[in-house]
Formats: C-alpha cells, sequence, structure tokens
C-alpha cells in the first residue's frame, strides 16, 4: 500500500508503516491511504481518486467537521479514521495528575510553609470519593483502572447509558433525572466527552449551582464543554472547590486571565496527550485500520461523518 | 480503662475510647494508657507510675527518642506505641501525587501557553517506569497498589529484604551490590524509610551521582534522609530530573532557598499526613493496641525503643 503523510510525517508512525511493508509516497504519486495531522488548513484542496482512506492523527475532529472537509470527501466515498484509544494511557494519567494536584491543594503551598492551611484543605480522592466520568469512552476505561485502588465510587456517563465496566452506575447523557444525580452528588466532575452541539456549556451556570461546594471539576476534553466565565464565577464564589483544567476555552488561556491566578486551579497547555506517543503510535493504528478497510470490514476507529466523532 | 491525652485530646479519638467503654481522664487522675502527640517540650516531666502504655499519635519518633524521653520511661517498664500504619492511605495517596505532578511538569506551566516545552519534557509513569520505594512498610505496599495499574516495574528496598508483595523484587538496604543497581536505573525514586542513623543522608552527592538524569525523587519520609545541598546541586546540574518533597531538612524549608525556585520540584509543607485523618483513628488504634497489651501481647505497633523505630 502507498501512503503520503501531511503536513509532515511522523518519523516513528512511517517507520512503522515501511516495517510493515508499506511505501511512503507524495500525494501526488497516487497514495490509497493518507495520514494527517494537521488542522483544517492543512488539508489538501483535492484529494486524488487513489486516496480511499485517511486516517486522522488525533481523536478529536470536530474542527475538519466544521470545515466541511469530511462531509465533502465523504460524500465521494473516502473513509476516515481518527485516532481515538491509542492515547487512553495518556490522557487518563494525565486526567489523575491534575485531580490529585487540585485535591491535594499543590498550588496553594506558600514558601511561608503553610502547614496548617494545607492541613485543613487537603481533600483525599481514596476517602469516599464519587467520581462522575462525563464521557466515558476509551480514556475513562483507562481512568477507571486507574482510580479503581483508591476505592472511589465511579458513575459513569455517556451517550448510550451502555454499562461501562468499572463504574458503579452508568447514565445516558440524555436522561436527565440521573443527571441532576450526578452533577448534584459528585465530589469529582472528570470531563472526557467530545464536542459536540450536545456537549457545548455542557458545565454553565446551571450545572455549576447543582454541584457540591466540595466538588472539583477537571476537563480534558474540550475547553468548550464548560462555559468558562460561569467557571470562572464559582470558583471565585467558592460554589466549587477547584479545577484541573488541560483545555480551555478560549484557547490558549489569555495571561491575564483571572484563572491563571487562583491556587485552586491547576492549568497544563492541552498537553494531556503529547505527540510523541501518537508518532508512536499512529503508524500501527493506521496500518491495522488499512488491513480492516482492505477486509472490506468497518475500521476500528472509523469516523462515522454524520454523528461527528 | 482510664486514659490521658497530651497535649490536648484529638476530640474524635477520644470518642472512639469512650464510646468503647474506656474513661478520659487528667494526668494526675492515674490513667493506664497516655496518647501523646506532641513534641519532646510538650512530653511531660514525670509518668504517673499508673501509666503502662504510651501511645504516640504519630509514626516517626526519632525526636523522642534523641531526646532520651523513650529510653527514660522504657527503662521503668512503659511500653511505647507509634502510629504507623494507620494513614497508609494518605501518604501514599500524597507520593503518588507529587509523583505525578513532577513527570507532568505541572509547575513548568506558564500563562505563555508553553505546550511545545510540556510536549517535550513530560514524562508518564505507565511509560515503562523502573519504581524503586525506599523504606516498603504499610505506606510502600499502599503505594505498590496504587502504582499497579501503571504497570511499572517496582523495587521494595527494605532492612531485610524480605519479599513485599507486588514488588517485582525486593532488595536489603545494606545489599551494596544490589543497591547500586536501585540508585543507577531506577526512574523514579521514593523515600518512605524512617529516620535512623543509617539512613540519615541515604541519598547524597555519591548516591545522586549515580542517577539517571530523568530520574525523580520523591522524598515523603524525612528531610534529612536526603543531603538537601546535594540535591539542590544535583537539580541545578540536571544530574537528576525532578523532585517531590513534602519533608525537607532543615524542616521548615527557608523562603529564599533555592529549591522554592525550581520548576522541577514540587514541595507540600509536611502535609502527606493529615491530623483529621490521624484524629479519626488513633482512637481505634489505641484502643486495639491497649487490648493486646492487657492481653499481654506485643502491640500492633509496638516500638522497638532500642532499634529506634
Amino acid at each position: 500500500m502507498k501512503f503520503a503523510f501531511l503536513p509532515s510525517p511522523w518519523k516513528e508512525s512511517a517507520d512503522h508503516l515501511r516495517a510493515a511493508g508499506h511505501e511512503m509516497v507524495d500525494l501526488s504519486e497516487n497514495p490509497e491511504l493518507l495520514i494527517f495531522r494537521g488542522g483544517p488548513s492543512d488539508f489538501p484542496a483535492e484529494l486524488p481518486d487513489s486516496v480511499k482512506v485517511v486516517q486522522i492523527g488525533y481523536a478529536g475532529v470536530e474542527q475538519l467537521l466544521e470545515a466541511g472537509i469530511l462531509a465533502r470527501h465523504a460524500e465521494r466515498g473516502v473513509r476516515f479514521a481518527n485516532a481515538a484509544g491509542i492515547y487512553d494511557d495518556t490522557v487518563a494519567e494525565a486526567t489523575l495528575a491534575l485531580l490529585l494536584a487540585v485535591l491535594h491543594r499543590h498550588k496553594a503551598v506558600s514558601r511561608e510553609w503553610n502547614q496548617e492551611q494545607l492541613f485543613g484543605e487537603t481533600e483525599y480522592l481514596f476517602d469516599a470519593k464519587k467520581l462522575a466520568i462525563i464521557g466515558a469512552g476509551g480514556i475513562g476505561k483507562k481512568l477507571i483502572e486507574f482510580a479503581a485502588p483508591f476505592g472511589v465510587e465511579i458513575t459513569a456517563v455517556n451517550r448510550s447509558g451502555r454499562h461501562v465496566s468499572g463504574a458503579e452506575r452508568t447514565v445516558a447523557m440524555g436522561d436527565v433525572e440521573a443527571m441532576e444525580v450526578v452533577w448534584s452528588e459528585s465530589d469529582c466532575v472528570v470531563l472526557l466527552a467530545p464536542l459536540t452541539p450536545e456537549t457545548r456549556h455542557l458545565v454553565d451556570a446551571t450545572v455549576l449551582a447543582k454541584m457540591r461546594n466540595n466538588a472539583v471539576i477537571v476537563n480534558v476534553g474540550r475547553g468548550a464543554l464548560i462555559d468558562t466565565k460561569a467557571l470562572t464565577t464559582a470558583l471565585q464564589d467558592g460554589a466549587i472547590a477547584g479545577a484541573g483544567l488541560d483545555v480551555t476555552d478560549p484557547e490558549p488561556l489569555p495571561a491575564d486571565h483571572p484563572l491563571w491566578e487562583m491556587d485552586n486551579v491547576v492549568i497544563t497547555p492541552h498537553t494531556a496527550n503529547i505527540p510523541r506517543f501518537m508518532a508512536r503510535r499512529v503508524g500501527a493504528l493506521a496500518a491495522r485500520n488499512w488491513e480492516l478497510f482492505a477486509a472490506g470490514e468497518s475500521m476500528s476507529t472509523e469516523v462515522d461523518v454524520e454523528a461527528g466523532y
């Protein structure tokens, strides 16, 4: 199989595919597979008819979708796969790190050795915490594994409500009554959902008002899952206890944004997943997906262009 | 049984003992048990002969030992128990939190959204890390549980070399050859050992020079397990990659100490264990130890005054 890799190849991925007998070529040399890891403006205006499959190098395809790129090519029979699942462990670990940093009040430590303050404010995950995982797919399952030894009570929230293994219960995101309980009873809320019209501002002023005063929220999904203004107000007012944010809205978060100042907000610059792990793994994923495509099957991470993820 | 609680009682502990039928009295009213949670200067100059057992409210008794308090009373038949084990989970969780915060470079995040820097510098615990736990007792075992889902290869180090369950291998601290391998091959080194003449400055310039450049060290044992000056130099020189410190030497760490400035050093002010968990649990421990003592048995956390822990 011939593949192109745009805007520029990840060496580790390309090496993996070449070792599996595939050939890297330019887009003009009739590749059958395109691996694409750029943004909408990097996407080629035209794809040669030879391209049957586009393997995206990341999981969240909403920008390509909004730019109309997926629909335009899908119409002509091109199939798309994203990279969901190949960084479950990186993101789940980054999530736990943020959650613990917020609970343990790392940012509140001062050079004045403010032990008494931390004695009062430190919370422990193991201490009978109720954890809700909103958007519990592959990353959520990995997070459930990481959190299991802490004995937390986990509520998984997904679209279908289909039971997620390891969770105490699974709630469908559309189940308004059950979601009331999730918002009002959770000590920790982790957002892992993709950004869709339904999930935009999922956590807004109304939801924040329902949450416990001791609740902490961790967002490693997409910034716009949260209404940033409402979150800032809730944190300022003590309506919730803290936040860990790997994604923000806007992103990057402006250097003068009040969230940077808060000692109960731990921020990382969208680094829960990092390219060197993606590079290491996308080659293997593309090879597997190509095999499935060639066998006439649905690819392991095939994008449902109509559903938008 | 009558017990006194000095310098002042923890309400939750006292309530627990009273609920079990015991009576809280002043030291002058001939208590049989003294629960003590202060420092050497708080310890009563004289104990009434009625006191058979002193239950210490924390684990590290080296200060009482150095002040000669344990020996003086042990000589007269008083037995001492410490509070080892009742905060395995708090300390193990705090250890994991520090370790992840260092690996994930939380302190290096800047308002300039330095994503590229973090892409390069973030490390993951799950990523084939070798973790050494120096002083692997109860806390170490809990840490092994917490770390298990990350698939790390764990080397436990203890005095006896007796196998620690869940560890890939256990090394005796006195095994010079095996310790060479521990220092030179571990990616993460966690110090949980008590402070004794043997463990003071266990991590000094010589040991730091053996460690990998990517190694991170987390100290939640006692500050003086590390030669602070040597650690500071090693971090400045890039001889090791980072440190998480819940304990320091001197402690508190002076506000102008260079360690505070380093973005690869995460410090908490000796708050891995916090009083409200100790208070919740020391009552039950004292009751259990009193029962064992009354039955003529060795107490569950009895201090070996000669050994010093």
